[in-house]
């Protein structure tokens, strides 16, 4: 997903190990003991290392930087120094946001600004140590330097808490910054208030103009010690009466609130501070905190989260290495840290439309990521968290009913879209849940929303693609990613037409489906931008990002070479366009060697980079499985294994790109099972290879799926044989009503390619 | 209330005509008919033009400025040009704000900023003359100059209808320019948001830091006819796809939003727009909108509307010439057009607490300008709207208990407190109507709300004048009239005790009440600063208004020569300290004929001067009344007549001071029918002198009191002899309880002082 231009930074830094896959006598005895948050914290993960619940509304981390774009979540490994605690982050996203209401405590006259990176003792920052910093599910801990506070973490759905442990000091504080946010140096806080409730209990308030245009969003916080002094600051300056016009010193409001409590502290006294939010109002935030953590046990919270992870974790286990484990049961806690919930225990939540609405049936999620998390996200979702996909999805309706554009979501974000990334992928979720029969939402709605979706007469040229057959680049920004990528949209709509018996809709859409092959040019055997007289894009430079500075392109962070792999719904159509399988393998072979010219290369767009694969960006991503429809699966674990081994693990630095919201954490979870879902909304996964020793899924239905790869090793990573339910699997397809009652897919693997999926036969 | 220094500016234009009494001819029929809402709209009045329902929540007006302080209801009449029409506006307050969503028509074209009074060429203003323009009760027309369209308003209480009558044009336009507020230079919208809902509805937003710190208000607008086009502008640019990265053009926010839309109109088409308001959401404002208007008949919404008004004028009805009727239901018009609804059709509002709660079994209202209303509003209100002034007092106990000052109102304008002026001036209207037996509220959380508002430990230094018995210059501004302000509201909440049984209450607050002695220096006779040591103000400067220029001064609005007079709960004791009744009055006859140092003079609250009195602000109102007090109620009589004559009118100049949400139109409507309440809490008025020959008031329980004059005329102005239901009543004052049974008071008026009254007896 989006980044900005960043220069090469690799990351080739972990290596899976394949020793004894046996339990280890130092191994924890819970699953979500091998959860590892700090896991993308540097470099172009972008994950966060604080404390969330599955799904969970707030997130409470420790913000090292609020202006770096690439810095998106707040917190960067490298970063020497702290600047506080906020309440809620964004995982893995390639543009910062949220980092909302930060709480730092302080000893000594206190300050009201930052400070730097440089110069951290210019302002509230601290220096800390990773040797006094702690993660884990629910969990995060740190000692700042500065003030040698110790601040602890964890947090429920709604709400968290932070316990500070003081040094004696007569001048102890805790700030309260409403001003800052994650605002990758544009974004702004356009108003805020704040508000004494009583003398342990604030609430307050602000209005970001951020990457969510218009979002508003309230706190609540209680204190466990009434404080023995509150301030509040707006611009700097202490709200006082000056004895002319009255002015209350318990509630003020502007662009630029601050507010600071005084404690007199024993030594190592624990101060903790209770905190939730709501987007609908203070009052919410308030019921959500006192409804959610009513006493100050901060231990029970920590665990009552810790549990969660357990239960959501136990949903799919694997065998494996102490490191492997780290690595699975992290990415399968990053895949459950979005979408988030946003809805109060009241049941409300803020509309697309700034309205109040109560969610009436269903469970409201916000942050919907969808460019990256319809390819492998929402379809695990489908087997591991089916209830949440169809609450997901009806959120999606509720978007949708509330758009003023009746579009669904495409990168929707707390009450905003973004718009962000290309195409309307909210429909590959739905469709491909709705024909895997995931229960919980209404198809015809459904329908009808995806079906208006498709035929939007102003979002990005879609009218236009949908009369000429493609979208055009001098009407059209990355007019070809565009087109590929309705054409697949548009095959889902097909799919669910078809279910749903609408043979004229059917038709319709599987034309549009069909559109990729008017941007194919066989001249040059790949995917080329054409101009709505059809004209095709010239001069021609399949390797290159931005035609010009002002980012004029034909294709969505990426280029002609690796955009044009990207027709899911018809594999064998664009074996057949680029000439056979053996041409088709052979142009594969090279995107994994082909050195990019210099003037491809300073994108930020190349985390992950296996010559001109770029497995850190989205992409990529189905890439590799096409071997398997090209009757070379062989290849596909070669490279399987290699981004495996290298661009995933257990340590701050392993993912080579952002983990997006849990994609790139649901292409590793999938790739270790062996199968792949190449194309959600068709009913199969493309089996690959596995690179875990076992795997058990817990349906929701109470079957059981359970996944071995026999022999696995560093060096036998080559499937020689595959049984489902005991009997030979011969195709490199599995189709997901197999998965869905349970049953066994067990590998054979060896030294050496075989026989094994040599002659695909896509299902029908 | 608070102006700017304006310098002299006196309006001695209207002279009251006491001819034939009898129905002329030409008379209208309906007594509606008589309101000249245009009263009040050229110099110190701040009264608007466009109409309103009783106390309605929307106030459709023309503005023709903005930024002038004052111009706080946003329409001047000497202005030449209208900026355009927004939809809520202050009544007479001297401190702008609201004005909110402003709506003009244009032809060619259209302007996108408003221009200015001297080149309204330069923006979408329009000149317009006073002979195409007409005000009425429920309705207000113009003809725009520049476009030659005809603007034609009416109100519901929450929705309005603007009719524009357009010539024939191929380029018709209708801006809504969101960033518009009276903003008097100062106030600022920080954030707006627009959203087309169909091709005739929007719907919008601002978040205004006004004089209201932080109001949020919402806004729903129909279209008779579906617009041809809809353009929105953030920043004076249109909000359009740029073919990069995807944004609606049907949405947009930002902190400069404007909203176009365009019409081919045929010679003469009338296009409709109905409007409606919320602070709570969108989606209320257009439940509000469908609600209150669902059809599109213009003329119905001003029939019901001018229907309202006639039955709430049929309450208090006079005997008089057209122009005295004109000016008397004026007034009462004035009176009617505030406090405010500030709830939605659903029972939701937003509270000081920026919460949204529901007014469970009250309504509320908003825009509480107690230091004025207190004095003559209220106590008006307990007469002719006992139920609505339950319901604001019920808003107030809301306001209290939203507060996390726990203070009542002290100027509460829409879910903000403002802090304006001194006091806490919610008690006399709370104690006010309990002890007159208003029914609709609950006692004893009433008296819990008043006594802690005056035990307050933070406000303006009321802790410090409990202890101590004055509030020391040396610690807080406008220390006098503070002090002498509190005494007066400590002697209500005492009243309030005594009525409950707290006895202990009663004594303590008695002796606050008797705080004013404090600061009485009998060594210059009149009312002195004094500081926490006990040292009095030196130099003394009795007719200076502010000590220096950053405004410090002991008085609020007024001089120690004026404030000297403000004991309204024990004015035989300031007679007393005064010397007795002999020095009082002469010291009182001094103040209509000094005439002030020029030190004194340029202060802007010489409005309605008369020597030193200042009738234009509130701090006069009740001074003329004590000559009642002091057995020479001739006096009185003399300069009754001199305000009402040269101070009150039918013409837009007529008003010398700001209204004051109807403080300025209470103090006639009282002094026309004799008498007056110069200490609301204390279950008497004191009589003056009648301006109308009989008026008729039908109380709420069914009773009627009629008040009469018999040989009322130019020459005979003196009370010769009064009479309470057909028996003598010497004293001049007047029970509540006498009126409240309904009844006749009957004086017969002569042309000379009588006997009449002077061996004043206070009631007891």
């Amino acid at each position: 997903m989006w980044k900005r231009c960043l220069g090469w930074r690799l990351f080739f830094l972990g290596v899976v190990s394949l020793g004894p896959l046996a339990h280890a006598a130092d191994e924890p005895a819970r699953l979500s003991d091998f959860i590892r948050p700090l896991v993308g914290t540097q470099g172009e993960g972008n994950t966060y290392p604080g404390p969330s619940a599955p799904f969970g509304m707030v997130q409470l981390s420790p913000d090292t930087d609020k202006e770096l774009w690439e810095t998106a979540s707040g917190y960067e490994y490298s970063d020497k120094s702290i600047i506080g605690f906020s309440l809620t982050h964004l995982s893995g996203t390639g543009i910062p946001d949220l980092g909302d209401f930060l709480f730092m405590p302080q000893i000594g006259k206190p300050k009201l600004v930052s400070g730097t990176k440089d110069k951290p003792a210019a302002g509230y920052r601290s220096r800390y140590s990773h040797d006094n910093e702690a993660a884990s599910a629910g969990y995060y801990k740190v000692k700042l330097d500065r003030s040698d506070v110790t601040v602890e973490l964890t947090a429920g759905e709604r709400a968290g808490m932070m316990r500070m442990t003081f040094p004696k000091s007569d001048y102890a504080s805790i700030l309260t910054d409403l001003h800052h946010v994650l605002n990758g140096g544009k974004w702004k806080v356009v108003w805020s208030r704040v508000r004494v409730e009583d003398n342990s209990t604030i609430t307050g308030f602000h209005l970001v103009n951020g990457w969510a245009k218009e979002r508003p969003i309230y706190f609540a916080a209680r204190y466990s010690r009434p404080f023995d002094r509150a301030e509040i600051y707006n611009d700097g300056k202490l709200v006082k009466y000056n004895t002319y016009r009255f002015r209350s010193s318990l509630e003020a409001a502007g662009a630029y609130m601050q507010f600071l409590v005084y404690y007199h502290t024993r030594q190592n006294e624990a101060i903790t501070v209770k905190v939730a939010v709501s987007a609908v109002s203070a009052a919410n935030a308030l019921k959500n905190l006192d409804a959610e953590i009513p006493g100050w046990d901060f231990q029970q919270v920590r665990d009552a989260t810790r549990d969660k992870w357990d239960r959501e974790l136990a949903k799919l286990q694997i065998e494996g290495s102490k490191k492997e484990k780290e690595t699975f049961y992290t990415a399968l806690y990053h895949l459950m840290l979005a979408p988030n919930l946003y809805e109060d225990v009241t049941g409300e939540y803020r509309g697309l439309d700034q309205n109040i609405h109560l969610a009436d049936g269903f469970t409201n999620y916000a942050v919907f990521s969808l460019w990256d998390t319809y390819r492998a996200t929402h379809p695990l979702f489908t087997l591991i968290q089916p209830k949440r996909d169809a609450d997901m999805i009806n959120s999606m309706l509720a978007h949708y009913d509330q758009s003023v554009d009746h579009l669904l979501p495409v990168w929707s974000l707390q009450a905003n879209e973004t718009w962000c990334m290309v195409g309307y992928h909210a429909v590959p979720v739905i469709v491909d849940a709705y024909l895997k029969g995931v229960p919980g939402f209404d198809a015809a709605r459904a329908y009808e929303a995806i079906r208006t979706t498709a035929m939007n007469p102003n979002y990005d040229s879609v009218a236009t693609y949908a009369k000429l057959g493609w979208v055009p680049f001098d009407k059209e920004n990355e007019s070809v990613s565009k087109t590929l990528e309705y054409a697949y949209d548009d095959y889902c709509v097909a799919q669910m037409a078809k279910a749903l018996g609408k043979a004229d809709d059917y038709a319709y859409f599987m034309k549009r489906a069909a559109s990729y092959k008017n941007l194919f040019d066989p001249s040059v055997g790949l995917m080329r931008g054409k101009d709505s007289h059809g004209n095709w894009r010239t001069p021609f430079k399949p390797h290159v990002y931005e035609e010009d500075s002002i980012g004029t392109r034909d294709f969505t962070e990426g280029t002609s070479w690796q955009y044009s792999w990207y027709v899911p719904q018809d594999v064998p159509g664009l074996i057949s366009l680029m000439g056979g399988r053996d041409k088709f393998v052979a142009r594969l072979d090279s995107l994994f060697t082909f050195q990019p010219p210099k003037e491809s290369a300073d994108t930020g767009e190349t985390q992950g980079s296996i010559g001109e694969y770029w497995h850190g960006n989205e992409p990529a991503h189905h890439v590799i499985y096409l071997y398997s429809y090209a009757g070379q699966p062989w290849k596909a674990a070669e490279r399987l294994r290699e981004v495996v081994a290298t661009q995933y693990g257990n340590k701050p630095n392993s993912l080579s790109g952002n983990d997006d919201c849990g994609q790139m954490s649901a292409w590793y979870i999938f790739t270790c099972l062996g199968f792949y879902p190449v194309c959600p909304g068709s009913g199969y996964y493309v089996i690959g290879a596995p690179q875990v020793k076992s795997a058990t899924m817990q349906l929701a239905n109470g079957k059981t799926f359970t996944m071995t790869a026999k022999n696995l090793s560093e060096k036998n990573l080559y499937v020689q044989s595959v049984q489902l339910n005991g009997r030979d699997l011969d195709q490199p397809f599995l189709l997901h009503d197999a998965v869905k009652n349970g049953g066994t897919l067990a590998f054979t693997m060896g030294p050496k390619p075989g026989e094994w999926g040599t002659k695909p036969v896509l299902p029908q």
